[in-house]
């Protein structure tokens, strides 16, 4: 699987380059796994699923009912943001798209796991992520060696 | 989705019966989640394979190749048995099948959820588990209302 | 440390008794832990507190506020339910007052773990768990071999 | 509380910081917590130690032996690395020391909380940490509004 992480308050540019790396991998035939909220996440579930792909979103509440509706399997963990680890040790590499501090703490835990992290739209430039230019750019980076 | 929840280390009855209760959710196209590993986890999840089923593991460890062959998608938490929770949270009913003191834990938490339990060839006899003759019987309970 | 676990809406012989029975283990110089909320767990914090006994709560919340105001220690953990397991992973033995479905799924995690478990005036008579009859019988029956 | 997060592997200068800062803290009478292993973890332990403070670390393992001997109450998560968020959720402000990936992590996530992060001898220069130059530095800039 790969894992989307990114803010749930994006720009419409990482909402865009959201939904073009969801819709782009799904092609791939690969399975994506996200938080199963807004932004970001949303929007790469809908790329996914405007081709039948098939997203696993793990929420932070034990609460089906909030994942958005792009969602192939939600996981309800009633683990509030610990979640995060759930996508992070479950997926081989990550695609950040924008995001906080929040996102910051996921691409580290990543790197820390040794795991590939492709940075696109990101202001966070950290030693050891991959920085894309485009999302055709963050799919090619991520099944390169 | 429904869960199965059950021992690691079952009677042969028990996996037979997981095996066959596996088989006869995914007929009728209802997802299943359990914890991923062996016993009754396994044979469910074979069950389910043998028909095209879709099984969701939600492993104990951080570590995906812990998950059983025949598992769709293997989710990697790292949080030891509070995984269960996990499982407890995201399926709307259960059926319990064999099982130790960590099956009862599952069943005492999913009923203070509110959630249905089916029980079958578990010694669990407690107040709001429904009892069930035979694979088939805990399916049928499961859909009654 | 030792766990005292059980309801949030007890019956008042229940909220005695557990205010006993952490009066009585702070006399013996216990330090206690349980779930740092109201009913079972706040009696049984005011009754440490009376003799100056250490507690730590630890809250199903992130919001350290959620704290009864006896608990010496409040650990604010955002699991929701999980924190039931730091619970029972950290003491060694348990005493367990009152309590519905929540309490019995501690009581059997604990079971499961191997680990002491005594009963007092709740109705989850399950094998493994050692009845007491009084406050005093339960300290007792858990410094015993 | 005061959060202590680091490294397992810290260089000798961060570990006599550590152990400084663990002191400075103690003597103001502030409850540390931590993570309860090794490196920068059991120098502040024992920095807090030598003067009778009072230090919680929080384990990823369920085994309480897994604690440095300088913890006054360890408490066994079995949640791996998710206890982190147990850590930055109970703390109300944090001293970062060295630190790979793991602390990055660590310190983003109580950003993304709004928390305030004192930063000594650590690479991460993230926007938001404070830098201190010394143990007196980083106790006096905890303090200061």
């Amino acid at each position: 699987m790969t894992g989307i992480i990114g803010g749930k308050n994006p720009s419409q540019q990482a909402l865009d380059a959201a939904y073009q790396v969801g819709m782009l991998l799904s092609k791939k035939g690969m399975t994506i796994i996200c938080g199963g909220l807004g932004g970001v996440m949303e929007a790469a579930a809908r790329g996914a699923s405007s081709v039948g792909g098939t997203v696993i979103g793990v929420l932070p509440s034990a609460d089906l009912s909030t994942a958005n509706p792009y969602i192939t399997h939600a996981i309800a963990t009633g683990f509030g943001d610990a979640r995060n680890l759930i996508i992070i040790n479950t997926a081989t590499a990550f695609i950040a798209i924008d995001g906080e501090y929040g996102t910051l703490s996921e691409i580290a835990f990543a790197l820390s796991r040794g795991k590939k992290v492709i940075g696109l739209h990101t202001k966070w430039d950290i030693e050891g992520v991959i920085s894309a230019e485009s999302p055709e750019d963050a799919v090619a980076k991520l099944f390169s060696d």
